[in-house]
């Protein structure tokens, strides 16, 4: 499986790229990584770091897609940005998917190979098995046919990334009762409800999401983003607030040395880095977005989800559902 | 200050109810409570308590509105339950608020003193000032104007019950500039930020809500509500892993023993009881809501902060605001 990657796209690039990719090849999470970016700065970022060299082959491209670039207007203007040239190596099948840390907006606009409106769907963790959310920020304006596609997408990425034969699939709302909700959420309730393609098993609260007792959590764009961010800034806070206190106390300082393995457990499982980025589902293609904030680990772990979902029928069956509604 | 207590609404009423209004006479939160509910139950349950007997006084309700009551509909038919009773009596003036931890459709639509569609406004524990949001929960199919009303009740409230002379409004939102979100939050933005009578400081996303860096945060009902359950689901699930963790292994379990003063810390600041209900704004009264699973300190706590209301302007000016637009 040959990936390509974007390798301007992270707040440090390429720094987290170059090292993302080597890991990768060294870890065998794919057969070669096509970096795409500024041809000078990648060789010598690359010189620094022994591997194998068949395996990573830089694609020149000499223009970048900011964050603060207009979406729309950049991916049509920028020819040669590293994004665009990523994107189009995976059009023209030279790549199997392409990962990118950069413009979440710019992403979907150059995904020309989109089905239908994108959604953006994460990987989760909880106190039991990762869980698939989505959307979790495409579409702020969203219809009740989106959520409905978005809980088909949501199940094939589990049944076929995850391989859960049966994922169960819920919907992201106020209370558990069907009567719950907004006009949108409602209606999504009674149309799921009676989906037989879809293991349904009716409204989650926010207070139930890390509990891990469903595979898929279905919700709008808007609703999706504030609450993944909400529960990145809990958790970070919670884990601040703690070290604030241990250091005003010398027994709760020795106390917080003897538990450091239980702490660090927890930071590593609450680590977005280790779940590798977000795919952009309803494509006809692979695009991973991973946080600008990436390491190389973060980088490395969404080359290895691109490849593995390079690896199953994902893609086939969403095509399929667009094209045949099964 | 006289306030008004529906003594069955809580998940395990009266109880909860009867000794909250103990505590809240014993610390002088208000002078005196009409405590609304079946007569032989309370008297029997009072009964159990030493305290001054002129500061309580049973009012009988032979009714109980249940959380599975239709709101609409049972407010009108429960003529003598112990909510719409309560309620009645602050009505009358014969109580200055009123408190339940009852079914909170049925509180809305009983309080006929509203001004407007009304929304829940919770007070949140963050690293610094508590923090108002608003809506939690009441209005699920929002609007602009709506997000404006509660960005001007927001502002009072923190004016008039906090006591910040210029207090920080933000909305929430899937980022910070001001073209982020959809349309309903793009043209609450544009508004706001042309409303001289608000200290408006832009959008704030989830993860910045613990900072505490603003007073008051905007949001839809179910925005807010969602957003609400996910950061008590996170904080929950975070310390049961950690206590999970921390069993597996006995040197963390000495060294979790060692900082013990820290989680409990940690607990009472994230603990709800600490901070009252919810208040129901946009009406012409104090309708406290506390949370179903109240205890007593909740309660109390609900009491305190329903008579610390009735002793500020905020009625005042909320009703000034509605009728004259200031």
């Amino acid at each position: 499986v040959q990936i390509a990657l974007d390798a301007m796209g992270s707040d440090n690039s390429p720094n987290p790229e170059v090292e993302g990719a080597i890991l990768a090849i060294k870890d065998k999470v794919c057969s070669k990584i096509l970096l795409v970016g500024e041809e000078a700065l990648l060789r010598k970022e690359l010189a620094k770091y022994y591997y194998d060299k068949s395996k990573i082959e830089i694609i020149p491209a000499s223009e970048v897609i900011t964050m603060e670039d207009s979406p729309t207007k950049m991916v049509k203007r920028k020819k040669d940005s590293s994004m665009v040239k990523a994107i189009t190596l995976h059009k023209e099948g030279k790549a199997l998917g392409v990962v990118s840390a950069g413009n979440t907006g710019a992403m979907m606009t150059s995904s020309l190979f989109i089905l239908v409106r994108p959604g953006i769907a994460t990987t989760f963790p909880t106190m039991k098995n990762p869980q698939i959310i989505l959307d979790v920020g495409a579409n702020v304006e969203c219809t009740t046919a989106n959520l409905l596609q978005y809980a088909k997408l949501g199940s094939l990425y589990s049944t076929y990334f995850f391989k859960n034969p049966k994922p169960k699939i819920a919907l992201l709302n106020i209370g558990e009762e069907s009567s719950k909700g907004n006009m949108m959420y409602k209606k999504a309730f009674q149309e799921l409800a009676q989906d037989k393609g879809i293991n349904f098993i009716g409204n989650i609260e926010g207070k139930q999401l890390l509990n891990g007792d469903v595979d898929v959590v279905v919700c709008d764009g808007f609703v999706g983003n504030v609450m993944l961010k909400t529960v990145e800034g809990v958790a970070v806070s919670i884990f601040k607030m703690m070290k604030e206190q241990i250091k005003k106390d010398w027994v709760a300082k020795i106390g917080a040395l003897l538990s450091f393995p239980v702490y660090s457990y927890l930071k590593k499982k609450m680590d977005h880095t280790e779940y590798g980025g977000a795919l952009l589902v309803g494509l006809n293609g692979i695009s991973i977005v991973a946080h600008g904030s990436s390491n190389a680990n973060a980088i490395k772990n969404a080359i290895r989800v691109a490849a593995k979902i390079a690896d199953s029928e994902f893609i086939q069956k969403t095509k399929e559902y667009f094209e045949k509604g099964i």
